[in-house]
């Protein structure tokens, strides 16, 4: 059973986007990636959010460049959490493109934007809100946390 | 009698889509005009942008505002020429999230961008179009730039 | 029943954050609602976060302006989702400050940002991140957005 | 006879605008090719705008960047629908110089700007104005679009 | 006598540039002043900066707001230095359109640009361009500049 | 016994950071180094912030990227004086987020910013807040002055 | 007894600066107030600058808007640390033009920037960097901390 | 024989601000070029600013970068005019800082400023500047406009 969907708008989104995928499978998430692209394939689009809670998908990630619609028309369709990654295109206008599409969605429909490129930490949100319903998850996360901290712990004696 | 559509995100662009309409009808163009949002009507978007074409529309007109996926939207589902007007509405970040949601769309997607609020040139630039085919479309535009050097001169006057 | 605390920087933020509280009322989820500065309350911060998931709360919302660290902080400190809410205060650069303050947190450590004064959002992704484990509360998210819709539908017809 | 005029600024614009060229010859659109200079060759870009419409020409696409006015002083003096595209210039402030000076059209002047150096859709969108009046040509964008989707399709295959 | 011509794209320009005229007119210089706007009078535009020379106009200063294309097209018809005013006209996007629009010119063509809505320093400079030659001018500029520190040191002293 | 403390986010703002120690030694004051994450070490953070001042630390210099909370956060937690060093960090939006979340503290805790990048005016500024009240430093300080004076007419003899 | 000297380019700019005043006279630091214009008194800045550090002055604090030239050429001038304050002026583009004019400071000329119109946290600043050598002044710091804490859980009790 | 002053305020300057002297010595200007650091050698800029105007020189050009304070500056001290150039130096913001530096001066005291970079318009406006008083030289602008014209008309024949 599929838990955490990762779609993006191109394949040139891929090595942006990997790094939610690869945090998923760091976390034991059982993931579904695809590529469904708000203006080439809208109809996929549609079958995709309006299906994916009852195929029991709890989270969606979505990355997208420039005037990224993605995220937006997921979250438009689906009653499932939506996280948004902005990513920067080759003729993006320094990403602030991808950023304000995602970010500035109205009054109703929101999306959970995280920052420019900000795959990995699209894939962590969606480890948390998992972890929200499952003590073990949520464990996972104390887990996690406590790596960043030790990792800048031993940088730092590397410093000294 | 060819016709246009300016359809807009939310009742609350109608002070500035009016413009739209208003040089249309100055222009003796059919008008079409709708709600239709593409985050919270998402199939009125698809039926709407599957069928204009079909329905003797030539042109469509969209305007939003903030993460304005509806000119992108409908621009992927009509093979219309689709006018986007970027509406600065009341939580916009100074009108840019508007602006480049609209205008930078990804390469086989255009959205024919006007200014910010600038839907009286939209309405301009959607008679052009037609005008294109339509040697007595195009001669009213002749007429119409002529009236607006006139309109420049006569303040000029009032100047000295 | 589960719980969402909705945070804020200051009371001056809390006409903007209380549209986040009216939504989750709405919505019938329990709310805890609290003053906490990063700034002038730090300990107060680290406290309130450390124990947040300790006390049934799920998922965070935190609302601050210009250089807005309180939702980059609880999410430092909690394993709970941090929903964050760049509030545009008196002496911000037209909010740019806060969205960039809260959006563009480092790997590792996400925050789900909404649009600038997006509290309503926030509340919405509160909710639907409960109704990604909660049949019940999804099905109200369904209905939510069936509700959207009518309101656009009502809103077309006074237009025609 | 022409169709479709493609102008630029100045020879280094060329890469960006060769695509332009590209898509509206897939279309089987017959396309003339000029350098006109709004800053260097006024009196050419006074001669050019003013026959245009007088010569078969139904679209004009103006390719410019930095302070780019080639666009807006084409509308200025022509009746046909002009695209404007912003070209990246070495010099430019990250491209928001072309998009700004193309974009923000005073009303009574609509220039119809795609993304910064969107050139491809510059010529897509002129297929779609032919296409606005030529069920011929609507039937060749219906037909592109699908090829659109169809890529996509195939790219989702290689990631699974 | 020298002249130094204002002019200006539209009426609605005339609060910001009647501080370039009472700066020259401070100063003695006779000023010629005129609405020409890029996009609406061409030609006038073309008669305007092709004679400006030949009829005792030493400078030229040129107002306009959003893509502002005037000063830049005088620019590229005059030898004579032309003074940029980036006028923050209603649709604007925080001035930012006129600014870059008017500094952003390409190698061969300068605009003088001054601040946004900074007409008074316009008329400066245009003094200042004549006292370059004009020993007589010169000394009323550092009258003038003298004038200037004199109000500054009255301010002080109502502080103290 | 230290006097000047310089932390950063990650061992990654090194390169940056680098500056300020050597302009620190040069200036022959006793430097502490240490990384301290806001985000991935609050704990660290707040015992680093909450003692510097009973350590002998005068002046703290902390640097940070991206969405860069360390500089007010330790500006919250400590009564010394606070520079902060906005580090261009690999997906920086062009450096705006770490300048904006250090500059734009709320009334109550400030933060000394410099400019992004600016390491080496952070650790002048550490001298120069040391030299206000230590005159040998405040002369140290006249000194370093009167060189970048001479290396300016140094490289002024080699142009001509 | 110390001094904390308080300029400002122009008696426009009191409104804003008031509030360093009074935060430094809580804390009962001497201060000078005086009206100094990098553009319009540039005698009198250097004069100001030159002998500050001979008069008794310890921190400097400039306030100034637009392209604001005061806090840097008094850093270039004066040993001692000057502090910026952004203030946003009239015709200022929404205050870009003093922060960065302020902040980006070269190498070796370091100038502390604080918030846009953050005159109140320069006023604190100055306060830390006298507290830094000054116990009694370190301890009126945390004491004024210590009632930021207060105000903020005061304001928390009356939300509950 | 007239003289032009070509500054900058770093050696690094050097090859964008050459484009100037080379425009400039093709129009037989004479030139007169030095190293002027408002920050590092504010002597020097009083008096090179001071005594300008009466050692037979007409025209200030003054480059710098990030804080760029030296065009503004010297346009405080000498009656002359003063183009400014923004370079876009290593640690720049995008070139914004040195463009708001030195476009945004306050009403008094104007700096005529060109494009980011833009070296080579600043000699042409010199030029212009003294064309505008000398028949002679207006002669030579003409005849340099015509050589853009060509090189154009050049360059379209290639393309075709």
């Amino acid at each position: 059973m599929s838990k955490v969907a990762v779609i993006m708008g191109s394949t040139s989104d891929m090595p942006v986007m990997q790094e939610a995928i690869e945090v998923l499978k760091g976390f034991d998430i059982e993931v579904e990636v695809d590529i469904v692209s708000a203006h080439r394939t809208p109809e996929k689009l549609f079958e995709f959010s309006k299906s994916a809670h009852t195929r029991g998908i709890k989270v969606i990630i979505a990355g997208a460049g420039g005037a990224a619609h993605l995220p937006g028309m997921v979250a438009s369709l689906s009653p499932l959490p939506v996280i948004g990654v902005p990513v920067k295109s080759s003729n993006s206008i320094d990403g602030w493109d991808s950023v304000l599409s995602i970010l500035q969605m109205p009054g109703g429909v929101p999306v959970a934007t995280v920052a420019l490129n900000g795959a990995k930490n699209a894939g962590i949100l969606a480890a948390q809100i998992l972890g929200s319903s499952d003590k073990c998850m949520l464990d996972k996360i104390l887990v996690y946390k406590e790596g960043l901290k030790q990792k800048v712990i031993e940088g730092a004696k590397t410093i000294k």
